[in-house]
């Protein structure tokens, strides 16, 4: 298909396209002239893909290039892989280096991956981002959220164990990939909606 | 105190309190004379958690106005001024009104509602996220994702009611609504933390 086709079968429009396929998001067409290009079924769901990425999981460009970064890679046996995508969106780090709370955010969470026997390393990008949102609340006093921390993170132990049982069914190793960011990424935005919603029902009940 | 001072105790530097007095995030000082006023630790407190919801929050400008209105508001009864919290900060909707997916989304999120048992209406801005998310990882063909709606939607209701359980335990009214806030808003990033960190931990013992 030629790119005006290409548009109306992904829904994203003709300049948006020409802005990815610059910026390498975009695997070039099938030259057929000098002027050119045919495009087929993998760009379209490439495309969106990237909308969703953008629109839905609220991803940067950059953030994009490395989630489609994780899923073009081909190097990684299953469990690799999947870290290799666990570690591949971090979240960037809202607080600097030095700040003065982080250390204790820092320990605290030490003390609650011990007590909660998790196989967890603070390499895992997603460590700083949580020292970072309980230096936060507790800088701000809110200490009757951090009392729940264990249970915060049983929950969302269920969660890991959802996707993780999600990740084992898929036979189809590209696709693999593809689920893993799509489930994490597009996962999240799905999850905090339904935190608000289970909020509401827990409140009508009380 | 002064604005020297000010910054000083809150960490936010003075050019980006000046913007925030005339922008009505933080209220005016008392001035004591023609071109100097004095703060309070009220004016610490409110910039802490200002530069909270920017920084850890991620929220936008407008996004801490409507927050900080959740605060501020005095009207409410403790149900309902949790209604209002968690319907204050909406995230804005990612596709528009008439996607040809979002009906389905609606239609699955109804089902599950339903199946649930949830006692929640579809005007919680919640609701479209939701319905925006499902539908978006429908088109996508992540039909493993979806089988386990119930599942993530179960273990985000065990957020929920350590969310309400700790709403609950605060006496102070003022604070409850700063606590509700901050539980919700910088509870997200925590929350996606931890179920990466989880991920890891589950992904380490199969």
């Amino acid at each position: 298909m030629r790119i005006a086709e290409l548009s109306r079968a992904s829904g994203v429009a003709v300049p948006t396209i020409k802005y990815y396929l610059r910026d390498g998001l975009l695997s070039a067409g099938e030259l057929t002239s000098k002027n050119q290009a045919q495009y087929d079924e993998r760009h379209v769901r490439r495309l969106k893909l990237i909308r969703a990425l953008v629109d839905v999981a609220g991803l940067s460009i950059a953030g994009v290039r490395d989630a489609l970064a994780a899923i073009d890679s081909t190097e990684q046996g299953r469990h690799k892989l999947l870290g290799q995508v666990l570690h591949s969106v971090p979240v960037p780090a809202a607080l600097p280096d030095d700040d003065p709370g982080l250390a204790g955010g820092d320990a605290e969470l030490t003390t609650l991956i011990g007590k909660l026997g998790w196989a967890v390393k603070p390499d895992n990008p997603a460590w700083r981002n949580a020292a970072e949102a309980i230096a936060t609340i507790r800088a701000l006093g809110a200490d009757v959220v951090l009392e729940r921390l264990a249970g915060y993170a049983r929950a969302m132990h269920d969660v890991a164990e959802l996707d993780l049982a999600m990740i084992a069914e898929v036979k189809d190793r590209e696709r693999l990939i593809e689920l893993a960011v799509l489930a994490t990424l597009l996962g999240d935005p799905l999850l905090l909606a339904l935190r608000r919603l289970a909020e509401e029902d827990v409140s009508a009940r009380s």
